[in-house]
Formats: structure tokens, sequence, C-alpha cells
């Protein structure tokens, strides 16, 4: 493995070594690190190579599942790491990287993560992580108080109060939405009288102790899909996850909530968790918080808002407005990988209520004893890294306006793109932001105009070809390796809620420039001019619609 | 944030900056991170102090819920952290740190995280994560076949198919068992005639279709307290997670498993798993899982084997027979930040049956598309980092006979240590190791005869005061800072199944030598003696029990 070693078998003492002797100054991993830290963007451009590589070619490079039997020197493996995976891996830090939720990193980051890693604690008990139970707890105290705002004295009381927990950590927004609705679960089927709880009993036994025919959960149509794997996991069911119907702007819509409430009352089910959306993925669309919140406090529901995009905005005091109500949440999910600018691994569930996580609460023998402070008696998962500390020193490092500018900034952004989309002739904005998130579509003009006059069969099949174009051009920008935005299906009221394909960006980067924008609709466009095969199938359609017409 | 910013308020312009310029070399941060870099071991007992510090006074530092309204600077808040954080966190590389299954880390690993955190992927799907994804399925593969030894042809056939996964990369152990049991649950309550499968319908339907009374796991008395958290979120309730007998060496009671499993059927509750354990984590003993996997096969039972800590003894085809029958489980857990000697958040679990994820698949607009070979169809998890990269890495540099030489010098120093406790008169040795853990307490001399004499009232009294002498020694003996063992409750036969307090030492880290094991035996017996109370008390027991006799 290392330099001397270079004929010699495996040793132990060689192994050894690996333990105590660090990486020589001049070793291709300390010169990649170091080329790295100097300049990551750089690093990332020379080494990412810009044209795609076919999956099924790189799959070719990681095909063989034999153990290798011989050892490899720490050189020469970080060079293969960079000819195979490096070269081919997303530059998800890049200006022109704006189809999804994944940014750039501040530098401090780097460095940080590295001491972290060194460290190598484990949150779930405090003789493995000391200090750093604390430091999470703070975390989670602030992250509460961003949204909650509760007194000094409520912080003091609970924040490092054992049997109590402000939230927990977790390694993304799904486990902290599961975690969220596992609280739900297990308060709606508590012990009562005789029957010892769902914690204990089991759901079917719960059910049959409480009468009802069946659980829901109501969400809008534009809810995360890490909810239906919350009913599935939760023995819920999928079908038991009920989707609300959304206006216009993707919001849930409040009279579609009330008739499925009662639809499902009448048939004896019981809706445990209603569920809000603060910046659904698709759209980036924040659902009437305070409505919903007094329509889950009516039914007795868990109020969960998933804000794991959106939460950041609570940074800002410009815009923390569009969340109002959010402090009426029995719970809120948000990750700090996304708009806090920190790497992926940094989840986060928020309860209103210290006392919330008492129907999840777990002990062994040998740690989370009974009176501990160890995290891990109320969260999903067991052995868990010290992200907190990189969320810590960024609010300290950023603080509250550090984050506000980059908040404003990127909604700022995405009204002037959603502004430059408008004006073009042969782009049609299918959502306005209202956060950094938006969605569009490239149609041609003389499309747009046989859009309005087509009906029936011409207007589905004008539709479909619009959307393999939206398909085609999505592809074919990202292979091309300069710029990335993502796609989804969305249904349009404008559109007769046809299903519709649209270009899905993320205006989060700080680093994303109007000319990089400007740049990405000029190769959109570009790259529409020469599908020719689609092009000719689309004008030759639109020649229909405007004969019979 | 920066030092030319030291008087003026936050910027846009100065946030830019930490996205676009790098810590300078001689910057705190970067100072650090290369004293850290060249002698991790030194660093860390440079800054960590040795001295506990109260647990009260430490949250004194981790008090407060308010985000910081002012940017600090990286230098100043990365001394911050020197001092509040780093200081008082837990040295777990150091090698008398023996307490809990979190080792040294190799050095090549420390610059290869930032690679990877900087690279700052998200595994859920193709299009942030690239390469890694194959490389990911490439790791499971390798592990598979490492436990299974399937054909060649298999894993061509398998390992990047888009609709089949051999495992799931997860955070840690806890999700790796919940997601096995899950699988288990949704194929034994599966689609069948008109019934949707409990993913769709939920459990409550499902048992009525199925016309079971309840559902059960089973799995020995000293099966990990995860599997308690697992039967609690699907539903199955922690009263129908069935805890077998263990034999005198803490391995499921065959005959008490066929009892629990007739009385069970007898009952109508359908068993849908039974957990063997591979590693016990109080006392490291392996499960017979050749008859368990035998009679789980009869019963239709989904077999999962929990080798997240006794796994890696698969690299050693020394010891790996230790394991025998593993081969036949239908899914298995490993993490690899345990004896693969990974950092925190590299858990695995394994499918024997490539097709047995498809109860649990899912799917969005957005990503994860059907066809699509997104690793997050099939996980638990959402977003997830590139830490498969980290394993990959130490798989090729230190290869299967580089581990296999750690496991068993693990093993056979843990087999040293356990002579050395019995050659001692005034130490007991309570679990022999399996593998590379062992318990054991301190007893003084007369107390040994004491306790062979005693009866009744006597007997209890001295087990009590027996116990709170090793709660004491093993506090003190973590506060004094100098080496840290872990302690747990076990139930020997040899002292009736009372309640016995005993330390645990896991003897991973390849560091520690055969005199830092002599040298924790003898702080051990120094405390012991120095507790004068609690000895006096013992003392007058004895001369009482003498009397009596």
């Amino acid at each position: 493995m290392l330099s001397e070693n270079k004929t010699a078998d495996v040793s132990f003492e060689s192994l050894l070594r690996i333990f105590t002797v660090p990486e020589a100054p001049d070793s291709t991993l300390s010169r990649i690190e170091t080329e790295l830290s100097q300049n990551l963007n750089q690093f990332l451009r020379e080494h990412i190579v810009a044209e795609e590589k076919r999956l099924s070619d790189i799959e070719k490079d990681f095909s063989d599942p034999i153990l290798p039997e011989k050892p490899s020197f720490v050189s020469d493996h970080t060079q293969h790491l960079l000819d195979t995976l490096v070269s081919q891996s997303v530059h998800t830090s890049a200006p022109s990287f704006i189809g999804h939720m994944t940014s750039a990193l501040p530098y401090f980051i780097m460095p940080l993560s590295k001491i972290m890693i060194a460290l190598n604690q484990n949150l779930v008990k405090i003789e493995t992580s000391k200090a750093f139970t604390p430091l999470e707890r703070q975390v989670l105290g602030m992250l509460h108080r961003l949204f909650y705002a509760e007194s000094d004295a409520f912080y003091t009381k609970w924040m490092h109060s054992a049997k109590h927990s402000l939230g927990a950590f977790c390694s993304g927004g799904t486990i902290a939405n599961i975690t969220a609705l596992w609280v739900a679960r297990n308060n709606a089927l508590k012990a009562d009288g005789t029957f010892r709880g769902v914690e204990s009993e089991g759901l079917f036994r719960a059910m049959k102790y409480y009468g009802y025919d069946d659980l829901a959960i109501l969400v809008s149509e534009r809810g995360h899909y890490s909810l239906r794997k919350a009913a599935n996991i939760l023995g819920i069911g999928q079908d038991n996850l009920i989707a609300v119907k959304t206006d216009d702007n993707n919001r849930t819509c409040i009279q579609d909530l009330e008739q499925k409430l009662s639809d499902l009352k009448r048939k004896n089910i019981k809706p445990f968790a209603i569920i809000g959306v603060a910046g659904t993925t698709e759209t980036g669309n924040i659902d009437p918080l305070r409505e919903m919140a007094e329509i889950s406090h009516r039914e007795q529901c868990h109020f969960h808002v998933d804000a794991a995009w959106g939460g950041a905005t609570m940074m800002s005091k410009n815009n923390r407005h569009l969340l109002d109500g959010v402090e009426l949440a029995d719970s809120i999910t948000i990750d700090a990988h996304k708009q806090l600018y920190l790497p992926m691994g940094a989840g986060m569930v928020l309860f209103k209520n210290p006392d919330a996580v008492s129907v999840i609460e777990h002990h062994a023998e040998y740690i989370l004893r009974k009176g501990s402070k160890d995290l891990g008696s109320h969260t999903l998962e067991g052995s868990r890294s010290g992200m907190a500390m990189l969320v810590y020193a960024a609010m300290h490092i950023i603080s509250r306006p550090g984050y506000e500018l980059l908040i404003d900034a990127s909604i700022n952004k995405a009204k002037y793109f959603a502004d430059l989309i408008s004006k073009q002739e042969d782009f049609e904005l299918i959502s306005d932001p209202e956060l950094c998130l938006l969605t569009y579509r490239y149609v041609p003009e003389k499309a747009q105009k046989a859009l309005s006059l087509a009906a029936g069969d011409h207007k589905d099949k004008l539709h479909r070809l619009l959307n393999e174009l939206t398909t085609y051009i999505q592809k074919r920008q990202r292979e091309s390796g300069k710029s990335f935005v993502s796609r989804t299906r969305l249904n349009p009221a404008k559109w007769d809620y046809l299903d519709t394909i649209v270009f899905r960006v993320v205006l989060a980067n700080p680093l994303t420039t109007e000319s990089i924008l400007s740049a990405i609709l000029e190769e959109q466009r570009d790259i529409a001019a020469h599908c020719h095969s689609l092009r000719k199938e689309i004008d030759e359609l639109i020649e229909k619609i405007q004969d019979s017409n």
C-alpha cells in the first residue's frame, strides 16, 4: 500500500503504516487534495469531462464483483479514481448546473468536513460524541427558534433535557418526513386504557382497539414521493396517502382538502396527519399553511410541514412571510444540504412540542440508558456522524443576515429568469417562481398559435410532440455537458390538465449569472433548431391544424 | 467572513468570496488541517483534553438558541471550535479507546473524504451522481459476492440491472435492518388475488386479507435494539419482536426457537422473519446460522442476518467459517464503519435475491422514472452522499488479504486479553471472545469466594454491590481520560441469570498493544482500590457471609 512496499506482499506492518503514517505531501493524493483546495471549480472543470460518456460504458469500469486479492498503492488508486470516477462525476457546484437542489459549497466546508471525519464521532451516544451531543442539540434549538420563536425560557428548559427533543438530525428529508409521520401515527394510536400503544401492540391491534376502518395522510398532489415511502413503511398503505387537488399555483386547494376530509370521515377512516409543503420539489410553491394548520387543529390531526427545500427561506426577514403559519406545524422537515449550502447528509426534523418524541423513545443496556442524554433515544437512525458541526459552523460564519442575502438573491434571480423567459417568443413559462424554482418549456412560435386553435386528437398529438421535444432538448443539453436543467411532468390548468413535460430549474447557486441564464436558453433554442425529424413532424401537424380551421 | 471584511457588514460580494476564494494556506483552518493531516493522533492528543469536563459545563458552551446576527471570520470560528468542541470530543481512534465499535481510520481516508464531500454527489439519482451510481452498485456486488459467492454470470446479469438491486447503501445498520424487515414484511403480505399488497392497502387490510391474528419477528434476546425500532415503525409492535432464549454462549437456543414458533402458530400469529446475529453487540457471539436458515426455510420465514459488526469477518479465510450458513440468509446487514475501518455513515443491506426489493420499489416524475437506474428507487433514504467511494477505495487499497490480517489480529488480540484476564486473581471473564469482543468484571479475590458461599439476600446484595463497583470503575476510568471501556448488563447462567454489570471491550483498533491492555487492567484495579466506601461495604458483607457459613 505504501511506496516502501512495492514488491512485498501485504504484511501487518505495512497495514499499521496506513494507520500511522500520513500521505506524503508529494503523493498523488496530497497533490490532488491541494489542487482541489486551491481552486475547486478549476479542479472540477479540468477533471470532469464535459462530453458525456454513455452509462453503459461507465458501467464497464465498475463491473468487477471480485474483491482485490492484491493491495493497491494509494497513489495508483487515486489516479484510478480520477480517471474513472471523478472524470465521470457531475459538477453539481457548477453555476450552470441549475437542474437540481444540489448547489455550490462554501470553501471552508471542505477542511471542516475533513476534521469532522477525522474526529469520527458517533452521535448515537455521548460516550462516542461528548461535546458533539450538546452542539447538535444547540443546532436543533437554533432552527427550532427560527421557525417557532419560542421564549428564551423555553430553550433553557428543553434544549438539553434528557427526555425531550426539539428535533432529530438525520441523513435527509426522507428520513425526516418518515420520523415526523412515525411520531404522528404513534400519537394517533397511543396507549389508552388497557391498550399499550401501537409501538407495543402493533398496528392491527391498534386499529381494532380504536375502531377505525383505515388511517389516512393528506397531502397535495405536489407532495414529495418520500411521503409514499412513509405511508408504505408505516403500514398505512400508499392508497391511504390521499392526494389533495392543487389550485392553478400548485398549492393545496382548501376546498378539496375539506371535501376529502369529510369523505374519509364518512367512511370511518381516521385522517391522522395533514402535510403542508413549503416549497414543492417540482414547482417550488408554498401551501396555505395557516389555513391548513387551522383545519388540522380542528380535526385533531398532526400538522407536518415538509420544508426540506423551502425552509431556509426563514433566514430572510424579507421573504419569510411566504411561510406564514409554519409556526403552527407540529413538525417541520428541513434539509441543510439544500438551501443552507451544506454537503449531502444534513436533514432535520423539528418538533414544536419537546415531548412529541416520547412515543418513539427507545433504550438499550449498553447505551441509551434511561435518563441519559444520548441522542439515539429519539432518532430513527442509530450510529450517525457529526454533521451537525458543519451546520453549526455555517450558521456562525455566514450568519442569519448572510443567509438572508443568499436567499433573497436566489429569489430575485428566479424572478429575473421568469421575466426573461416570458419575453422570448418561443419559450413558455409554466410555473411562476414563488421561491427560486420555476418551470418552463420551449414551444416554437407557430406551435403556440396552433395549440390555441387545435382541438381533439390534433391537440393531444401536438402536446405529445412538444413533450417529446422538451425531453429531447433536456437530454441533449445534459449530454453536451455545458449546463444542466432537469425535467418533470406537470398538468397545468392552462393546458386542460394534459401531461406536460417541462424544464425545471433551481437557482440557488450564488455563482449563476444572468449571462449564464441567457446562454442556457440560447443553447436550448439551438438544440431545438437541430432536432429536424421532430420539428418536421410538428410542422406537418401544425399545417393540418391550420387547414382544419 | 474573510479577513478583508473585518469591520464591514456582511455583503453579497463577501459572501461570493466564501464560494470562490479558498482558505489562505496560513489561515487557522488551513494550519489545523495540515497539522491534523500530518499526525492525527498527535493532533488529537494535544487538542482533546484528557480530564473530562462535566457535561453540564460543556452544555453551557452550546446553550444559545439565537442564530448569529453577525458573521464570524472563518479563523475565529475555527479557533472557537477547537476550544469548545474538538477539545471536548472523544478520541475514538486512540488505541486505548476500546469500549465501542468505532476504531481508527487509515490516513488515506481523510483526503479522500474531502474529495468526496467536494464532489457533493447525490446518489439518489444518476443525474446528480453519474459514475458514482455504477461504483456503488459494484461495491454492493463485491460484498454480495463475499457473502453469497454467486457465479460470474450472476453478477454480470444483475449488478447493473435497472429493476434489481443486490442491496442498498444506507447511513447505518439500523436503516439496513429496517430496510430488510420492510422487504420481509411486504413479501409476507404481498399482492394476491384482489389484494394489492400491504404497500398499497396498508397493514390493517393486509392482516384481514391474510387472516392472521398478528405478525411476529424472532430474534435472540441478544438482538440489537434497532430491531425493536423496526418492529415499532413497521407497525408490527415491539411486543411481537419475540426474544428467543440464548445458550451459555449467548447464541440463539434452537430448542427455544422451535418452541416459540409452535406457540405462535397455535395462536394464529404469522412469524414472517427470523433474525440471526453474527456478532452480537454486547458479547460478539454468532448465532447458529445454518440451523436457523433451515428452520426459516421450512417455516417460509424471511431469514435476515444482522452482521453489522461481525460481517467483516468474511474477509478472513481463516475465520469466515464462524459465519457458516450466512450464505443462506435472504438479507444481510453490514456496516463498513465498523470492522472495515471506514468513517461513520457507511451501512449496507444485501439481498440474496436481486428481485427482493421489488416490493419496496417507488418512482417519481422528476427522478426515479421507471426503467431508470436511479438507486433511489430501492432505498429507504432519499438523497445520500457518495460514501460508497470510500468503501471502494479501502477495498482496493487494503485488499481482501489486508483485511484478513486486520481481522485475524483483532481476534487473536481478544484471545490474548481473555487469557490475561483469566490469569488475574481479581478479574472474572464473563464472555469468551468468539470475535474481537469480550466482557469481564473486577471482583476482589475475597468476594469471589464469598459469592460461591453466599445464598439468598446476601448473594443478591453482594451481586448488587459488585455491579455498583463495576459501574463506578467504568465511569471513573472514562473520566480520567486515559482509556475507555464500555459497560453493559448481562445475565450469565453462571450467576443464576442475575443482572450482572460487566466491562465490554472491542479490540478492533490495530494500534492497541498488549501493554495497553495490561495498563487498562492495572488502572481498573487501582480505581477499585481507591473506592473506599463501596469496598468497605463489600468487605462487611463478606464477613457476614463467612460468619453465616
